[in-house]
């Protein structure tokens, strides 16, 4: 019997490497899609051909859409990264990609009806998150709905879940997971400003994310290297 | 005062360019956005910019989205685009691009809420048309519910909304609507396999369903030169 299948979309941070592996592991085969989108820290793309070989999937596309055409978000180089910003702060940030997370989730879904798969796995959280309105539940949701009217699976009754098995998990626990499924992060990136060689800043919302949710962990990031 | 922003889907066909000039009537600056998907009828791209130019948009933006990398339907090169195929076969029929249009919508959602557009539009139709799931109205305000979900400017109460201004149109209404507005449809491209120097073939669905819309309408077609 055919494993099911599942597009995977791949960042290159720890939350789309751990999303990945929690459905190997419940038995799915991947197709790990990343997106370069303009973002300004493209390290992150190198580091999905790590953990797309890592987590053995099937075939890895890397698409360019190239959003810094339009710009308004400073991930596409149109301000700068904020830093050390409050991070309970109730206003979506200004590295919000507009439409971003719709964009990703069209094109995964493209994909999922060419190759018959009956769900897309995105890595988004809901808790430990910079306040992106695309990452929220009743959103995932809406976009499951959409995937039901606009496909031809969806029209025959086939209908392509939208599976994000993180939206309530905390950081510490998503890093949890992982470290209970054996994952090497030292190949993930996360920073939104990497310096000289890919450095993470260590300042930006996603380092920090990052930072907090190993200390809560009782875990070392292997990715910080002293 | 200035005028209210959309953001046009533009293929080069004679619907979006209807669309368009009926968006620019009623008093609406246009973006127009058209995406190489890997469609292998890539001339209609230079019919886009011919009518990017007629409409008189303030910007035009040409943006790679390669989905020949997933394959999939005829119009990305995977298998034959029929001839002469009934018409009113309920059926979706090869040249089905998989989850195009909501590809295109999310684009467009994008750009509109960085130019703070209050409407994307689209020129799809679902009388005279190939059965598309994606192009019916159902479908449509989904996306629209969607759109208020994913982004700042939903968050925040302004809302996009997608527009169809074709969709309960026959062919010959559209082309009749833009012959009022003295379009000239000489600039459009229809064809999905056209032959030496973007030659219509006459026979696929789309070049059928444009002479159908022209007979009905009593019009000559002006891209067919004889």
């Amino acid at each position: 019997m055919s494993l099911p299948k599942a597009v995977l979309l791949l960042s290159g941070g720890l939350d789309s490497y751990t999303a990945g592996a929690m459905m190997r592991a419940d038995g799915y085969e991947l197709f790990a899609l990343t997106v370069r989108y303009g973002q300004v820290h493209a390290r992150e793309i190198e580091a999905a051909r790590e953990v797309a070989k890592a987590l053995g999937v099937t075939r890895h596309v890397e698409l360019d859409v190239n959003l810094a055409a339009f710009g308004g978000s400073a991930l596409l180089g149109d301000g700068e990264v904020p830093k050390n910003r409050p991070l309970d702060e109730h206003v979506i940030p200004v590295t919000y990609v507009p439409a971003r997370n719709t964009i990703l989730l069209s094109i995964a879904l493209g994909w999922a009806e060419v190759v018959g798969a009956g769900a897309i796995v995105i890595g988004v959280n809901a808790l430990d998150y910079s306040g992106y309105p695309d990452c929220r539940p009743e959103y995932l949701e809406a976009f499951e709905r959409l995937a039901r009217l606009a496909t031809r699976a969806g029209v025959e009754g086939q209908s392509i879940r939208v599976l994000a098995p993180l939206v309530h998990l905390s950081k510490a626990d998503i890093i949890r997971q992982g470290h209970a499924l054996g994952l090497n992060y030292g190949l993930t990136h996360s920073c939104y400003d990497p310096g000289p060689g890919g450095r993470p800043c260590g300042a930006c919302d996603s380092c920090r994310l990052r930072a907090k949710g190993f200390a809560e962990a009782g875990l070392t990031d292997p990715a910080i290297r002293g």
